[in-house]
């Protein structure tokens, strides 16, 4: 049996897509994004379960930054997790008595709405996750009187549910991802995904171009790109990209391989099934019996055939 | 004298940078990014300071959003500001009695190494920006020891300075932008940057790399790309584009008329001088007289005349 | 009534398509393809009808070049003809007779198969053209005792139609092109052809795929491209190239302004209805109407709008 | 000692071209390039010398199109060979005795500047070759009396040289290659050529614009293209590349590849030294071992491995 880490504490909305992505795993559950994937790195767990983006927030740009740097891991596997929010009080708390709420930032900004209806006095405190907000509703003395939280959180800590379903958008979805330490890959499926950080060699006009240009000359979709800054001052950037296909198509390896000549640096970060479990369209001479027909070709030609 | 709205409480970056950028203005603390946008919307000022991105963290994605939906406002200019924090703390308080930090996450995140090496066992609590931790600390029976804010925010606050330059990086830096309601744009300087929000029609494979096709190709420098959730599923984005030039420019105008042609919408942020004075450099066939020149040669030639 | 040069003698298939391209002007035989454009240029003509390809021979070099060179012209039409030759003899000649047979080369090349099968051992001598071939063989004390030839130069010589329908092939066709001395262009149909010859800035690696990105990025097809020598040595070229649409088109006039920009030369050719009458499909954003309001889109947000 | 047809007969620029590219070899003239190129095929000489192209004419079509179809044959080394015509006679002949010259049509075009100057009234014919003309000249009672032809020509037919250098032009160069059956291909020099014949998959809009993406993305630099007709009606063309560097080259290979993956048919003509010796500039991320060690990576990361 495996453990894995999380983004914790018990009751988070990664604590839910742990549990559909490895019902049998341990589970061990870490203050923030960063804990987890170091616990994955340093084998306190055989991997982690972190967030990576968000249908309406975005990019989680904390796992984005720690993925492209420090020691590589592989995502294995990725969940979409719908969001759904319930307003987590101390049992017995009525309408009126809910002056200071609680949550995630991202929470609070996905059940404005709500809140501004329903709670227009109120002051709103961000909190670092939802599941935290409601430990913190549950603590003895606490001044906070209600948390936006996974409505799994309220049997964790004790809470009731004031309300269910209180997200602006009833379609929010949050995509993670399970990492492990390198080693092995998850067979093609034929509906799989492939995730990479490039950082360019220089920053010329056109870079991006060129890089984009790799993946379309070779008929392999880009399903994500997102420019997150190098740290070296505004206007320099790297790039996450995920791509359709799997490191072991013929025209996925060979783009990655492309990136990996032109560009500073490369990092892999795993190839995997999606879990829309959608099929990318094969175009025209690339499919894999079309490269290694065009391989063997090449083969007889260089050979002096004809 | 005009009225700046502003990212409030009165000290945060976002105070200095209004400073910088507008001397006399009158200004205007406004809670959140979306209520600075929403006061110069209405009339309330005649115009916001708001931060865009910052070299370590990224792009400041409320800005984003706010910027891309509802009443459109221009971008006037634009300033870069180096992140310097201090740690303020009410007067006589002593380092052992630093239990509890408080900060916005961003500020938290760049004074990670300082935080953790002095104070190791501290709880370190997210708020809503840099001053309003600072305004906290200040509050009589605050629970809160410290706070990491510009040194600015302790002579409003009656603070003290217990350390400054706190931040794990020197050279951090974010770009404010100042915005107005429609009405005329910056003159050209030969030193421009225009700001660009699209929607793809769909999202078709390759629909990024046709965008990015319309710059290269009339010699338009992409100096930066932000995708952003549409909110409508995971893998569904716009995208905010920064481009060299002014919208005067012919080239930059060709090229953003084309954008407007192919994609569902594209909304014109502004055009305004760069903040670091940059020059494009302009390759051959892309200048305004060679515009002009075939201008000028296309009606000939589709008069009938050689 | 006007008076039209043409590719002579009489009964070439030049001077065929000139009948169906203009049945009511006036005909003046020309030597050869430059003699030809130059009565069109100095006014002894008030245009030419000359051959521009031919679906088995290509590109008819000697137009290319012509037409590339000296005093601009035009291309005011096209048309298509079927290419069909006949085997013209003096009357009463029998088959054993055929000893010595004449005709253009490109003649003799497309009917290789007949005149392999039907006389093996008769020579077969190049001759300028296929009408100067059947006014030969009607010469008096002419040495050659057959043209292949139109069938039409029969009737002007005084030749018998010793066989007909020749060709290896039945479907051959010559495009011949109408041109004039520059003034006016046709009206748009909506189903046009562009003519150009491109002068290339200087030859480094990608220029050629430079310049079809302009055409490419606005929607433009092209359907013909020829390189021909400069003369400046091997390894050094300019282009024809063809492409749908007209002129007055807004994205076609934007392309060529665009290579215009780019390009050292580009000679404006013409814009002519097409022979095949076929209609460019008009790809999203590519239409008239989604110009003219890019344009105005444009207009409004130069002056402050949004 | 080997066999080597070539465009004949003795005397004719692609005589002396076989002579500087294969001093040793015995030679078989043929009276076409279609004879020469069939000898190779056929055994009955070990390969052949034709001209591809000329620094004014261009290409020479016959040459294209017979390679491009039927047995394939490699082009194993390449000649630039400096044009330069004499206008040879019967020894005796006078100035005011030249009235009928006659030529293979290139050399009368590249040499009608001095005809029309020195013999305005002279009747001009075309004949199959240069050569060919000389020796029509040569021969007992010919009507001819002059003909423009290689220097080298008066010897073997017993002319004499009436005027030397009359070519328009003193810098025209003719291309000729040396092709064989397949079997083998020379080695890599550094400074290599690689022809190839490309017929498309479709016609579909940007279809050759995709051919030169495959070249562009791999910094493989196409040094000519030429389109030639397939036969199938006007509009529908197949193309000749060559492109710089070697198929043993892992950038080219992988290009041709890509061409073969893609298009309807790829016939490989070889890869040659280059007779300029040009080297070719290798850009960032396509040298050799940049493939190489990109290969090793991705089969690293194809094995889990980071």
């Amino acid at each position: 049996m495996s453990k894995l880490a999380y983004l914790g504490p018990r009751g988070t909305f990664c604590d839910a897509a742990l549990r559909r992505l490895a019902p049998d795993a341990e589970s061990l559950a870490c203050a923030n994004v960063g804990a987890a994937l170091d616990a994955a790195r340093d084998g306190t767990a055989d991997g982690a379960v972190v967030p990576l983006e968000n249908s309406v927030e975005g990019a989680i740009t904390q796992t984005l930054d720690q993925l492209a740097r420090g020691v590589p891991l592989l995502i294995t596997g990725e969940l979409l997790l719908p969001v759904e929010f319930s307003l987590l009080v101390r049992p017995g708390t009525e309408s009126w008595q809910i002056k200071r709420i609680i949550s995630h930032p991202a929470a609070i900004t996905q059940c404005r709405g709500y809140v501004e209806r329903e709670f227009p006095d109120a002051d709103v405190v961000a909190w670092p996750s939802t599941a935290a907000a409601a430990q913190e509703v549950a603590a003895a003395g606490s001044p906070y009187d209600a948390a936006i939280s996974p409505a799994v959180a309220a049997g964790y800590y004790g809470l009731a549910e004031f309300a269910s379903g209180i997200g602006d958008r009833s379609d929010t979805v949050t995509r993670f991802v399970r990492v492990s330490r390198p080693g092995s890959l998850p067979q093609p499926t034929g509906a799989d995904r492939t995730s990479l950080v490039v950082f360019l060699r220089d920053d010329h006009p056109g870079a991006l171009m060129e890089m984009l240009s790799e993946f379309a000359v070779r008929g392999v979709n880009l399903s994500r790109i997102e420019s997150r800054p190098t740290g070296d001052g505004i206007g320099h950037y790297f790039f996450h990209f995920d791509c359709e296909g799997h490191v072991a198509d013929a025209r996925v390896g060979e783009a990655i391989a492309a990136l990996h000549r032109r560009c500073l640096d490369v990092r892999f970060l795993g190839s995997y099934p999606r879990a829309d479990r959608g099929r990318p369209r094969i175009g025209p001479g690339m499919s894999e019996s079309e490269f290694a027909e065009a391989a063997s070709w090449l083969d007889r030609i260089r050979s002096g055939g004809a």
